[in-house]
């Protein structure tokens, strides 16, 4: 199956046009973005967090300390909702009302696992670093058993998700394309500047390929 | 006052070090950013969805479609949850479990209020406009009556918030530091490139000075 099922909180109200299930569209926008948002619901009030997050095949997972009250909340597989965006510019219509922003977004609604197996554990945690800087996780020291100890990973299963995108220049109510308005896109783009060097790193250590590759890895594809 | 009050929810729990409350460093952070993500319930499901929002005062705006379901959610009063987030840069450890993101957030609890009075609501919306674009509403014709009668605002009180923050290098393990492991920070940041013109622009017509103004307007103080 290349899509994910429509379910009546996947399905798109307004502008369904927008939508997309396919699985390529889903998994390229999680794996482009490096952080997510985590809505949840504690003694009846919403709830959002920011956190990293990362994806093997139809698996979300997300991480943090043990002792930390989302991780807790999450754990125990407590329903939730994830939203992904990218935001790939502003579009400057003729009038106000027409001004829109182009993004790729994903939300996904489910409940989270926490990850007990150890192997699984550190599996997805190596997929994280290699995620963000390939090559990496070869370089670091292993994790202690304390660490992984004070590490809670949350799977979440890549069910119930749809993604919803704008791209592509304004559209303006015919009448208005006589105006004498400036009108076009702004991209935007998450980007990389220069390496800062650790104030202890030891000294003649060289940059790593996987920092200057950054931007090119996580460019949207006509960015 | 200059300090949001801290009340049960904002209240930080580990790491209170990296929390904030005054008006300042609150105000920065929504401003810089251009995009939130609304949490909410809906039928007992937590519900996140992102959304552009601007600043007056000590109020947060966001608009939508009058026949949006969100919009609708909101505009009934229910409960929210906001997130906004800046990611300033990835902090690479000497230990995956020391490597961490630098970041600016702001969460804020409440309400909001459909804005009803169209004097605030025409207010609103051009603040919106000018924060991106400065000057621009003045370009624009102005909006027609039914499409303000098709725009939802909310206001959002700046009442419950609270802002958590995390810069500079890594915080390696005394006995890490020795390791032949690159460590330092990647500096991560939104930034503009160039303007396109919409492909029915009026030909000979100049790019505004608030375009090419963008990345020094939206970039962090030490960016």
């Amino acid at each position: 199956m290349d899509s994910y099922e429509v379910t009546p909180r996947t399905r798109l109200g307004r502008l369904a046009k927008r939508g997309a299930y396919d699985r390529g569209t889903v998994h390229g926008i999680l794996d482009q973005a490096l952080i997510c948002h985590v809505g949840f619901v504690v003694d009846g009030h919403p709830r959002v967090i920011p956190t990293a997050h990362w994806r093997l095949g139809d698996t979300l997972y997300l991480h943090g300390s043990a002792a930390s009250r989302m991780m807790r909340s999450l754990a125990t597989g407590i329903e939730l909702s994830v939203a992904v965006t990218l935001m790939d510019g502003l579009v400057l219509a003729r009038s106000g009302f027409h001004s829109s922003i182009n993004y790729r977004s994903v939300v996904i609604h489910g409940r989270g696992r926490k990850v007990t197996r150890a192997a699984e554990r550190l599996r997805a945690l190596e997929a994280f670093v290699e995620k963000l800087t390939p090559g990496r996780w070869a370089e670091l020291r292993p994790p202690t058993e304390q660490e992984l100890k004070a590490t809670t990973v949350i799977a979440v299963p890549l069910a119930e998700v749809s993604a919803k995108l704008r791209a592509g220049p304004p559209v303006d109510d015919e009448d208005d394309y006589g105006l004498d308005v400036r009108a076009g896109e702004l991209p935007l783009a998450t980007r990389a500047g220069a390496p800062r060097a650790d104030p202890r790193l030891k000294p003649g250590m060289p940059a790593p390929a996987y920092l200057a590759d950054f931007n090119r890895r996580f460019t949207a594809p006509d960015g």
